[in-house]
């Protein structure tokens, strides 16, 4: 076990593995074999100290004066965030954001496979959005648990998120990507990623407004 | 000026503030006066002591024994993140992604009014999403200048992104929330605040993965 301990990888540190992980590709697209941490840190805006502490949490990667290889690199932290495999993956809620949802390429090239969406409309139930058959909803259970899905993604309205959340802790799945603009909970056993997409379009807000506020607070201090 | 230096408010801290505003919001709807940092701190998962640290970075909001006036921070908040003014907003792409966010009801309920969408397809051209009417994209920096929009939302696919992003460097426009899997640049006068959807599903995934990979590490070291 290294020093950094390898029981406390923070949440930052997770947050930033997509963006390694997005770059090695590219990089590796290009051809690339190799890599040192500062050549890493600038194409990603790091430190090559940051890049090394943030590797270093999942073993040793890199060796001195040779730096990291890419491909190996590329696939270790594939391995790390669950890309090795294929997650099986369903959409509750065939409206407009389930569809947009379902015709993101990006998640299936990451082995992300979306196998079947469900909804309460029955105009929706019975159709099909690209391939993926629309089921009813009443039927999620009973399909997550035959068909072994991984994660189910929530996309329905407000009002209806923690039903769906209730209805999949009966069921065997282990994660949860929440659309609704609302924290859903599933039990402790499930874990739940909650999209906040007002709070980054809140954020884009302050940004615009911030030298303004900057002003202001300076003239009252 | 506050000892804690107003000009360096960390992203952390904003990216607190939409939790704050949201939880005084609901405080409020609830017809609660005061609270104190702790039980802020307690709703929010945030120490007392971190609650009192971020607020303090715009200056003196508490009182001692007495806590936070609801209504009062709630405002003072809401001023911080621009939402006390009204933000007109364009959708660019009237896809299915541009159709739900133009559904998505608690923008408009924070003041981010979306008047009007643009897309290349002629058979989206001259609809209307509920009651937002959708422009040929090649009218969109001459609409985005005269209406005096601030904001512009990026919903088309990767290939068109960074095209979009340079036709709306041309406008006066001050942001860009951009949804395309891709980052754009516009220039130093607009602020890009990019949604990175995929990421946070492979948050969801290495969470998932997390307990099976220390498993691995801890034998390996």
């Amino acid at each position: 076990m290294s020093s950094n301990g390898v029981r406390k990888v923070s949440l930052a540190v997770i947050k930033r593995l997509p963006k390694y992980h997005k770059c090695l590709g590219e990089l590796l697209q290009n051809n690339v074999e190799r890599i040192s941490s500062q050549e890493l840190g600038r194409l990603l805006g790091f430190t090559a100290s940051q890049v090394r502490q943030d590797l270093n949490n999942f073993g040793e990667f890199g060796q001195q004066g040779y730096g990291y290889n890419v491909e190996q690199l590329y696939n270790e932290i594939a391995k790390i965030l669950g890309l090795n495999v294929e997650h099986k993956v369903v959409i509750i809620g065939a409206g407009k954001l389930g569809q947009a949802l379902a015709g993101y390429r990006d998640f299936e090239k990451h082995g992300f496979k979306i196998l079947a969406m469900f909804d309460v409309d029955p105009k929706l139930v019975g159709s099909k959005v690209r391939d993926i058959p629309v089921y009813d909803v009443k039927d999620l259970i009973y399909y997550v648990n035959e068909n072994e899905i991984d994660i189910a993604i929530i996309a329905v309205p407000r009002e209806s998120a923690q039903e769906i959340a209730d209805a999949l802790s009966k069921t065997l799945i282990k994660g949860i990507w929440n659309f609704a603009p609302v924290e859903v909970d599933a039990g402790p056993d499930i874990l739940v990623e909650n999209v906040h997409l007002l709070d980054s379009l809140l954020t884009l807000s302050y940004r615009m407004n911030e030298s303004k506020l900057m002003e202001r607070l300076e003239k009252e201090n």
